[in-house]
Protein backbone atom coordinates (compact mmCIF):
# COMPACT_ATOMS: atom_id res chain seq x y z
CA UNK A 1 0.00 0.00 0.00
CA UNK A 2 1.30 3.32 -1.08
CA UNK A 3 1.50 6.03 1.79
CA UNK A 4 -0.32 9.11 2.06
CA UNK A 5 0.59 12.71 3.11
CA UNK A 6 -1.54 14.91 4.55
CA UNK A 7 -0.54 18.39 3.31
CA UNK A 8 -1.96 21.80 3.69
CA UNK A 9 -0.43 24.29 1.15
CA UNK A 10 2.10 26.72 2.29
CA UNK A 11 2.00 24.99 5.73
CA UNK A 12 5.09 23.48 7.48
CA UNK A 13 3.88 20.26 6.04
CA UNK A 14 5.83 21.35 3.19
CA UNK A 15 8.93 19.67 4.75
CA UNK A 16 8.09 15.85 4.24
CA UNK A 17 6.45 17.04 1.03
CA UNK A 18 9.08 17.87 -0.24
CA UNK A 19 11.07 15.79 1.02
CA UNK A 20 8.69 12.52 -0.79
CA UNK A 21 9.01 14.45 -3.69
CA UNK A 22 12.68 14.37 -3.61
CA UNK A 23 12.56 10.39 -2.93
CA UNK A 24 10.46 10.14 -5.65
CA UNK A 25 8.61 8.42 -3.19
CA UNK A 26 5.02 6.07 -4.09
CA UNK A 27 2.37 8.35 -2.38
CA UNK A 28 -0.53 9.74 -2.49
CA UNK A 29 -0.77 13.79 -1.57
CA UNK A 30 -4.19 14.93 0.28
CA UNK A 31 -4.27 18.24 0.44
CA UNK A 32 -6.29 19.72 4.07
CA UNK A 33 -7.41 23.15 3.41
CA UNK A 34 -7.01 25.04 6.46
CA UNK A 35 -8.41 27.88 5.67
CA UNK A 36 -11.76 26.19 5.10
CA UNK A 37 -11.54 24.48 8.77
CA UNK A 38 -10.92 20.98 7.01
CA UNK A 39 -8.23 20.05 10.18
CA UNK A 40 -11.35 20.59 12.79
CA UNK A 41 -14.11 18.38 10.55
CA UNK A 42 -14.27 14.74 12.24
CA UNK A 43 -12.82 12.93 9.10
CA UNK A 44 -9.41 14.64 9.57
CA UNK A 45 -9.73 14.63 13.62
CA UNK A 46 -10.00 10.89 13.26
CA UNK A 47 -6.45 10.77 11.28
CA UNK A 48 -4.99 13.14 13.77
CA UNK A 49 -7.04 14.17 16.75
CA UNK A 50 -4.85 17.40 17.43
CA UNK A 51 -5.88 18.61 14.02
CA UNK A 52 -2.89 19.32 12.15
CA UNK A 53 -0.76 18.41 9.43
CA UNK A 54 1.84 16.87 8.12
CA UNK A 55 0.10 13.71 8.35
CA UNK A 56 2.15 10.91 6.87
CA UNK A 57 0.54 7.62 6.86
CA UNK A 58 2.09 3.89 5.64
CA UNK A 59 -0.09 1.05 5.80
CA UNK A 60 -1.69 1.22 8.74
CA UNK A 61 0.47 3.48 11.03
CA UNK A 62 -0.02 6.78 11.04
CA UNK A 63 3.05 9.35 11.99
CA UNK A 64 2.79 13.24 13.06
CA UNK A 65 5.83 15.70 13.89
CA UNK A 66 7.84 16.73 11.23
CA UNK A 67 11.00 15.71 13.53
CA UNK A 68 9.81 12.19 13.78
CA UNK A 69 8.63 12.49 9.97
CA UNK A 70 11.39 13.35 8.83
CA UNK A 71 13.94 10.46 10.84
CA UNK A 72 11.02 8.11 9.57
CA UNK A 73 11.81 9.24 5.66
CA UNK A 74 15.69 9.25 7.17
CA UNK A 75 15.57 5.52 7.58
CA UNK A 76 12.91 4.92 4.60
CA UNK A 77 14.77 6.21 1.95
CA UNK A 78 19.08 5.55 3.08
CA UNK A 79 19.62 7.22 -0.54
CA UNK A 80 18.99 10.22 0.19
CA UNK A 81 20.82 10.71 3.30
CA UNK A 82 18.67 13.36 4.36
CA UNK A 83 20.24 13.23 8.02
CA UNK A 84 23.87 12.77 8.53
CA UNK A 85 24.99 8.72 9.79
CA UNK A 86 27.17 10.31 12.24
CA UNK A 87 25.82 10.54 15.54
CA UNK A 88 27.41 13.83 16.28
CA UNK A 89 26.69 15.48 12.70
CA UNK A 90 23.29 13.64 13.23
CA UNK A 91 22.66 15.55 16.45
CA UNK A 92 23.80 19.02 15.68
CA UNK A 93 21.22 18.54 12.60
CA UNK A 94 18.66 17.34 14.74
CA UNK A 95 19.66 20.48 16.66
CA UNK A 96 18.44 23.30 14.10
CA UNK A 97 16.06 21.11 13.14
CA UNK A 98 14.51 20.69 16.15
CA UNK A 99 15.18 24.21 17.17
CA UNK A 100 13.16 25.77 13.89
CA UNK A 101 10.11 23.41 15.10
CA UNK A 102 9.98 24.62 18.56
CA UNK A 103 11.39 27.78 18.02
CA UNK A 104 11.17 29.84 14.97
CA UNK A 105 7.99 28.13 13.49
CA UNK A 106 5.66 28.40 17.08
CA UNK A 107 6.77 32.02 17.13
CA UNK A 108 5.38 32.83 13.68
CA UNK A 109 2.08 30.80 15.17
CA UNK A 110 1.68 33.83 17.31
CA UNK A 111 1.32 36.24 14.37
CA UNK A 112 -0.39 34.48 12.23
CA UNK A 113 -2.50 32.33 14.94
CA UNK A 114 -2.52 34.59 17.90
CA UNK A 115 -6.07 33.29 19.12
CA UNK A 116 -4.14 29.78 20.07
CA UNK A 117 -2.15 31.36 22.80
CA UNK A 118 -4.46 34.35 24.00
CA UNK A 119 -8.45 34.82 24.17
CA UNK A 120 -8.64 39.16 24.16
CA UNK A 121 -8.32 40.97 20.95
CA UNK A 122 -5.60 43.29 22.81
CA UNK A 123 -3.27 40.07 23.72
CA UNK A 124 -3.91 39.06 19.92
CA UNK A 125 -2.53 41.88 18.80
CA UNK A 126 0.31 42.17 21.37
CA UNK A 127 1.35 38.70 20.66
CA UNK A 128 1.43 39.68 16.69
CA UNK A 129 3.71 42.96 17.04
CA UNK A 130 5.70 41.19 19.81
CA UNK A 131 6.43 38.09 17.73
CA UNK A 132 6.53 39.55 14.47
CA UNK A 133 10.07 41.03 15.72
CA UNK A 134 11.11 37.95 17.36
CA UNK A 135 10.86 36.20 13.82
CA UNK A 136 12.69 38.63 12.31
CA UNK A 137 15.61 38.20 14.88
CA UNK A 138 15.55 34.42 14.43
CA UNK A 139 14.97 34.40 10.48
CA UNK A 140 18.61 36.47 11.17
CA UNK A 141 20.24 33.72 13.11
CA UNK A 142 19.20 31.43 9.70
CA UNK A 143 20.82 33.96 7.78
CA UNK A 144 24.25 33.33 10.01
CA UNK A 145 23.81 29.97 8.78
CA UNK A 146 23.21 30.19 4.89
CA UNK A 147 25.74 32.77 4.79
CA UNK A 148 27.99 30.66 6.72
CA UNK A 149 27.80 27.68 4.77
CA UNK A 150 28.03 29.71 0.92
CA UNK A 151 30.94 30.55 2.32
CA UNK A 152 32.68 27.75 3.32
CA UNK A 153 31.31 26.72 -0.49
CA UNK A 154 29.05 23.93 1.06
CA UNK A 155 25.76 23.75 -0.87
CA UNK A 156 23.27 22.77 1.68
CA UNK A 157 22.56 23.96 5.33
CA UNK A 158 22.78 20.23 7.07
CA UNK A 159 24.80 17.86 5.07
CA UNK A 160 26.18 16.78 1.58
CA UNK A 161 22.31 16.81 0.23
CA UNK A 162 19.49 18.82 0.27
CA UNK A 163 17.42 17.77 3.44
CA UNK A 164 15.07 18.72 5.81
CA UNK A 165 16.94 22.16 6.90
CA UNK A 166 16.67 23.69 3.42
CA UNK A 167 13.30 23.08 2.78
CA UNK A 168 12.18 24.00 6.23
CA UNK A 169 14.36 27.32 5.93
CA UNK A 170 12.28 27.93 2.78
CA UNK A 171 9.12 27.50 4.31
CA UNK A 172 9.86 29.87 7.60
CA UNK A 173 11.29 32.75 4.95
CA UNK A 174 8.41 32.54 3.15
CA UNK A 175 5.87 32.97 6.04
CA UNK A 176 8.08 36.53 6.86
CA UNK A 177 5.97 37.88 3.92
CA UNK A 178 2.62 37.31 6.17
CA UNK A 179 4.57 39.48 9.15
CA UNK A 180 6.30 42.22 6.52
CA UNK A 181 9.58 41.05 6.68
CA UNK A 182 10.95 41.48 3.23
CA UNK A 183 13.14 38.52 2.10
CA UNK A 184 16.03 40.37 0.28
CA UNK A 185 16.82 41.88 3.85
CA UNK A 186 18.52 38.08 4.33
CA UNK A 187 20.99 37.54 1.77
CA UNK A 188 22.58 34.74 2.01
CA UNK A 189 18.99 33.06 3.12
CA UNK A 190 16.86 34.32 0.21
CA UNK A 191 19.42 33.47 -2.70
CA UNK A 192 19.72 29.26 -0.25
CA UNK A 193 15.92 29.58 -0.69
CA UNK A 194 15.54 30.19 -4.24
CA UNK A 195 18.15 27.72 -5.11
CA UNK A 196 16.21 25.45 -2.94
CA UNK A 197 13.05 25.88 -4.98
CA UNK A 198 14.47 24.81 -8.17
CA UNK A 199 15.38 21.98 -7.17
CA UNK A 200 13.64 19.18 -8.87
CA UNK A 201 11.71 17.57 -6.05
CA UNK A 202 11.29 20.87 -4.30
CA UNK A 203 10.09 22.37 -7.54
CA UNK A 204 7.19 19.93 -7.51
CA UNK A 205 6.07 20.48 -4.02
CA UNK A 206 6.02 24.24 -4.92
CA UNK A 207 4.25 23.47 -7.52
CA UNK A 208 0.99 21.39 -6.67
CA UNK A 209 1.00 23.98 -3.50
CA UNK A 210 1.06 26.82 -5.76
CA UNK A 211 3.02 28.75 -3.66
CA UNK A 212 4.73 32.42 -4.21
CA UNK A 213 7.85 32.40 -2.29
CA UNK A 214 7.97 36.41 -2.16
CA UNK A 215 5.21 37.18 -0.16
CA UNK A 216 6.65 40.00 0.90
CA UNK A 217 4.53 43.72 -0.01
CA UNK A 218 5.99 46.91 0.86
CA UNK B 1 38.01 13.78 28.09
CA UNK B 2 34.41 13.55 30.14
CA UNK B 3 31.33 14.93 29.30
CA UNK B 4 29.84 17.79 30.91
CA UNK B 5 26.27 19.04 31.15
CA UNK B 6 25.06 22.42 31.68
CA UNK B 7 21.65 21.90 33.66
CA UNK B 8 19.48 23.95 36.31
CA UNK B 9 17.43 22.51 39.01
CA UNK B 10 14.05 21.57 38.25
CA UNK B 11 14.32 22.91 34.88
CA UNK B 12 13.96 21.19 31.30
CA UNK B 13 17.07 19.91 31.67
CA UNK B 14 16.43 17.05 33.88
CA UNK B 15 15.67 14.96 30.71
CA UNK B 16 19.31 14.32 30.04
CA UNK B 17 20.63 14.62 33.64
CA UNK B 18 18.29 11.45 34.13
CA UNK B 19 19.38 9.98 31.16
CA UNK B 20 22.83 10.44 31.46
CA UNK B 21 22.46 9.16 35.54
CA UNK B 22 21.05 6.14 34.16
CA UNK B 23 23.61 4.93 32.19
CA UNK B 24 25.57 5.33 34.49
CA UNK B 25 27.60 8.01 32.52
CA UNK B 26 31.38 10.05 33.17
CA UNK B 27 30.25 13.02 33.12
CA UNK B 28 30.36 16.47 35.10
CA UNK B 29 27.55 18.35 35.87
CA UNK B 30 27.50 21.75 35.85
CA UNK B 31 24.88 24.00 37.29
CA UNK B 32 23.42 26.96 36.02
CA UNK B 33 21.08 29.06 38.54
CA UNK B 34 18.47 30.42 36.10
CA UNK B 35 16.62 32.74 38.77
CA UNK B 36 20.16 34.56 39.23
CA UNK B 37 20.06 35.04 35.29
CA UNK B 38 23.14 33.52 35.00
CA UNK B 39 22.36 31.57 31.39
CA UNK B 40 22.39 35.76 30.35
CA UNK B 41 26.05 36.11 31.64
CA UNK B 42 28.98 35.98 28.65
CA UNK B 43 30.67 32.93 30.74
CA UNK B 44 27.75 30.66 30.14
CA UNK B 45 26.55 32.82 26.39
CA UNK B 46 29.45 31.71 25.34
CA UNK B 47 28.32 27.78 25.50
CA UNK B 48 24.92 28.28 24.40
CA UNK B 49 24.36 31.65 22.50
CA UNK B 50 20.71 30.80 22.97
CA UNK B 51 21.24 31.44 26.60
CA UNK B 52 19.18 28.00 27.91
CA UNK B 53 19.93 24.63 29.55
CA UNK B 54 20.57 21.57 28.76
CA UNK B 55 23.54 21.71 26.58
CA UNK B 56 25.77 18.89 26.73
CA UNK B 57 29.45 19.02 26.19
CA UNK B 58 31.45 15.97 24.81
CA UNK B 59 35.13 16.77 23.79
CA UNK B 60 35.39 19.43 21.78
CA UNK B 61 31.48 19.51 20.33
CA UNK B 62 28.36 20.89 22.16
CA UNK B 63 25.25 19.69 21.07
CA UNK B 64 21.91 22.17 22.42
CA UNK B 65 18.14 20.92 21.89
CA UNK B 66 16.92 18.02 24.39
CA UNK B 67 15.23 16.20 21.49
CA UNK B 68 19.20 16.51 19.90
CA UNK B 69 21.00 15.56 22.85
CA UNK B 70 18.71 12.64 23.36
CA UNK B 71 19.42 11.29 20.21
CA UNK B 72 22.86 11.69 20.53
CA UNK B 73 22.52 9.90 24.20
CA UNK B 74 20.56 7.19 22.91
CA UNK B 75 23.58 6.42 20.28
CA UNK B 76 26.50 7.07 22.99
CA UNK B 77 24.80 4.33 25.54
CA UNK B 78 23.08 1.61 22.69
CA UNK B 79 22.46 -0.93 26.08
CA UNK B 80 20.08 1.73 27.35
CA UNK B 81 17.72 1.78 24.59
CA UNK B 82 16.81 5.30 24.90
CA UNK B 83 14.74 5.02 21.43
CA UNK B 84 13.54 1.83 19.98
CA UNK B 85 15.51 0.92 17.12
CA UNK B 86 12.81 -0.30 14.88
CA UNK B 87 12.61 3.07 12.56
CA UNK B 88 8.34 3.06 12.67
CA UNK B 89 8.83 2.09 16.90
CA UNK B 90 11.13 5.11 16.95
CA UNK B 91 9.15 7.39 15.11
CA UNK B 92 6.07 6.93 17.29
CA UNK B 93 8.81 7.95 20.58
CA UNK B 94 10.00 10.85 18.26
CA UNK B 95 6.71 12.03 17.43
CA UNK B 96 5.47 12.15 21.22
CA UNK B 97 8.79 13.69 22.60
CA UNK B 98 8.53 16.27 19.78
CA UNK B 99 5.03 17.06 20.86
CA UNK B 100 5.83 17.56 24.54
CA UNK B 101 8.81 19.94 23.39
CA UNK B 102 8.03 21.87 20.95
CA UNK B 103 3.73 22.23 22.61
CA UNK B 104 3.78 21.10 26.36
CA UNK B 105 6.76 22.25 27.20
CA UNK B 106 6.28 25.91 25.27
CA UNK B 107 2.86 26.13 26.56
CA UNK B 108 4.35 26.45 30.11
CA UNK B 109 6.90 28.31 29.24
CA UNK B 110 3.70 31.03 28.47
CA UNK B 111 2.78 30.88 31.92
CA UNK B 112 6.25 30.78 33.79
CA UNK B 113 8.02 33.32 31.43
CA UNK B 114 5.07 35.29 29.50
CA UNK B 115 7.70 38.06 28.90
CA UNK B 116 9.22 36.12 26.08
CA UNK B 117 5.98 36.19 24.51
CA UNK B 118 4.80 39.76 25.13
CA UNK B 119 5.24 42.93 26.08
CA UNK B 120 2.55 44.44 28.03
CA UNK B 121 1.33 43.28 31.75
CA UNK B 122 -2.07 43.08 30.86
CA UNK B 123 -0.64 40.69 27.73
CA UNK B 124 1.25 38.61 30.08
CA UNK B 125 -1.29 38.34 32.55
CA UNK B 126 -3.75 36.74 29.38
CA UNK B 127 -0.93 34.43 28.10
CA UNK B 128 -0.73 33.38 32.01
CA UNK B 129 -4.36 32.27 32.38
CA UNK B 130 -4.64 31.27 29.11
CA UNK B 131 -2.33 28.87 28.86
CA UNK B 132 -2.57 27.63 32.36
CA UNK B 133 -5.60 26.25 31.14
CA UNK B 134 -4.00 24.79 28.07
CA UNK B 135 -1.18 23.25 29.38
CA UNK B 136 -3.92 20.94 32.00
CA UNK B 137 -5.88 19.93 28.34
CA UNK B 138 -2.03 19.07 27.48
CA UNK B 139 -1.04 16.98 30.99
CA UNK B 140 -4.91 15.58 29.86
CA UNK B 141 -3.33 14.15 26.78
CA UNK B 142 -0.08 12.73 28.75
CA UNK B 143 -2.41 11.32 31.66
CA UNK B 144 -4.76 9.17 28.46
CA UNK B 145 -0.82 7.90 27.40
CA UNK B 146 0.08 7.03 30.77
CA UNK B 147 -3.48 5.48 31.50
CA UNK B 148 -2.85 3.44 28.32
CA UNK B 149 0.22 2.01 29.25
CA UNK B 150 -0.84 1.16 32.77
CA UNK B 151 -3.76 -1.04 31.24
CA UNK B 152 -1.35 -2.37 28.71
CA UNK B 153 0.68 -3.34 31.20
CA UNK B 154 3.45 -1.79 30.07
CA UNK B 155 5.92 -0.48 32.72
CA UNK B 156 6.96 2.63 30.22
CA UNK B 157 5.49 5.28 28.14
CA UNK B 158 7.99 4.75 25.06
CA UNK B 159 9.64 1.16 24.88
CA UNK B 160 10.89 -1.38 27.18
CA UNK B 161 13.03 0.30 29.18
CA UNK B 162 12.75 3.90 30.93
CA UNK B 163 13.66 6.66 27.94
CA UNK B 164 13.31 10.18 27.67
CA UNK B 165 9.13 10.24 27.92
CA UNK B 166 9.09 9.26 30.76
CA UNK B 167 11.71 11.34 32.45
CA UNK B 168 10.02 13.96 30.38
CA UNK B 169 6.78 13.91 31.75
CA UNK B 170 8.02 13.81 35.35
CA UNK B 171 9.10 17.10 34.66
CA UNK B 172 5.75 18.79 32.76
CA UNK B 173 3.46 17.73 35.32
CA UNK B 174 5.71 18.97 37.93
CA UNK B 175 5.77 21.82 36.31
CA UNK B 176 1.64 22.02 36.61
CA UNK B 177 2.51 22.75 40.18
CA UNK B 178 3.16 26.34 39.42
CA UNK B 179 0.29 26.63 36.94
CA UNK B 180 -2.18 25.68 40.10
CA UNK B 181 -2.63 21.79 38.53
CA UNK B 182 -3.18 19.47 41.46
CA UNK B 183 -0.92 16.25 39.94
CA UNK B 184 -3.19 13.91 41.73
CA UNK B 185 -6.06 15.05 39.25
CA UNK B 186 -4.21 12.56 36.77
CA UNK B 187 -3.90 9.67 38.56
CA UNK B 188 -2.08 7.21 36.14
CA UNK B 189 0.45 9.88 35.22
CA UNK B 190 1.10 10.64 38.57
CA UNK B 191 1.79 7.39 39.90
CA UNK B 192 3.92 6.58 36.82
CA UNK B 193 5.42 9.65 38.22
CA UNK B 194 6.40 8.88 41.33
CA UNK B 195 7.70 5.41 39.98
CA UNK B 196 9.92 7.17 37.39
CA UNK B 197 11.48 9.08 40.24
CA UNK B 198 12.49 5.99 42.40
CA UNK B 199 14.10 4.32 39.46
CA UNK B 200 18.28 4.65 40.94
CA UNK B 201 19.44 6.81 38.11
CA UNK B 202 16.50 9.33 38.06
CA UNK B 203 16.67 9.40 41.93
CA UNK B 204 20.26 10.79 41.81
CA UNK B 205 19.39 13.49 39.00
CA UNK B 206 16.10 14.48 41.92
CA UNK B 207 18.73 14.46 44.80
CA UNK B 208 21.02 16.68 43.07
CA UNK B 209 18.40 19.08 41.55
CA UNK B 210 16.36 18.57 45.19
CA UNK B 211 13.63 18.33 43.30
CA UNK B 212 9.94 18.15 44.98
CA UNK B 213 7.59 16.37 42.99
CA UNK B 214 4.31 18.03 44.31
CA UNK B 215 4.82 21.63 44.23
CA UNK B 216 1.21 22.09 44.03
CA UNK B 217 -0.44 23.91 46.87
CA UNK B 218 -4.28 24.10 47.35
N1 LIG C 1 4.48 20.47 15.94
C1 LIG C 1 3.81 20.17 14.69
C2 LIG C 1 3.27 21.46 14.15
C3 LIG C 1 2.30 21.28 13.04
C4 LIG C 1 1.64 22.59 12.66
O1 LIG C 1 1.95 23.65 13.21
N2 LIG C 1 0.73 22.50 11.68
C5 LIG C 1 -0.03 23.66 11.26
C6 LIG C 1 0.33 24.09 9.85
S1 LIG C 1 1.97 24.78 9.76
C7 LIG C 1 -1.51 23.30 11.25
O2 LIG C 1 -1.88 22.22 10.81
N3 LIG C 1 -2.32 24.22 11.73
C8 LIG C 1 -3.74 24.09 11.70
C9 LIG C 1 -4.33 24.42 13.01
O3 LIG C 1 -3.58 24.47 14.01
O4 LIG C 1 -5.56 24.64 13.07
C10 LIG C 1 4.79 19.51 13.72
O5 LIG C 1 6.00 19.62 13.91
O6 LIG C 1 4.36 18.80 12.79
N1 LIG D 1 14.02 24.02 22.94
C1 LIG D 1 14.95 23.92 24.05
C2 LIG D 1 14.29 24.54 25.25
C3 LIG D 1 15.22 24.76 26.38
C4 LIG D 1 14.56 25.56 27.49
O1 LIG D 1 13.37 25.89 27.43
N2 LIG D 1 15.36 25.82 28.54
C5 LIG D 1 14.89 26.62 29.64
C6 LIG D 1 14.76 25.81 30.93
S1 LIG D 1 13.43 24.64 30.85
C7 LIG D 1 15.88 27.71 29.91
O2 LIG D 1 17.09 27.51 29.89
N3 LIG D 1 15.38 28.93 30.16
C8 LIG D 1 16.17 30.04 30.55
C9 LIG D 1 15.80 31.23 29.75
O3 LIG D 1 15.12 31.08 28.72
O4 LIG D 1 16.19 32.34 30.17
C10 LIG D 1 15.31 22.45 24.27
O5 LIG D 1 14.58 21.56 23.82
O6 LIG D 1 16.37 22.17 24.85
Amino acid sequence: MAMKLYFAPGACSFVPHSLLETAGADYEPVMVKLHKGEQNEPAFRAVNPRGQVPVLVDGDQTITQIVAIVTYLDAKFPEQQYLPKDPLARAKVLETLAWMNNTVHPTFTHVFMPFKFAGTPEAQEELKSFNAKVYAGLLGEIEAMAKKAADAGKPWLGGDKLGPLDVYSLTLLRWGGFAKIDPASFPALWAHVQKVAQQPGVAKAVERERLQLNLFKA
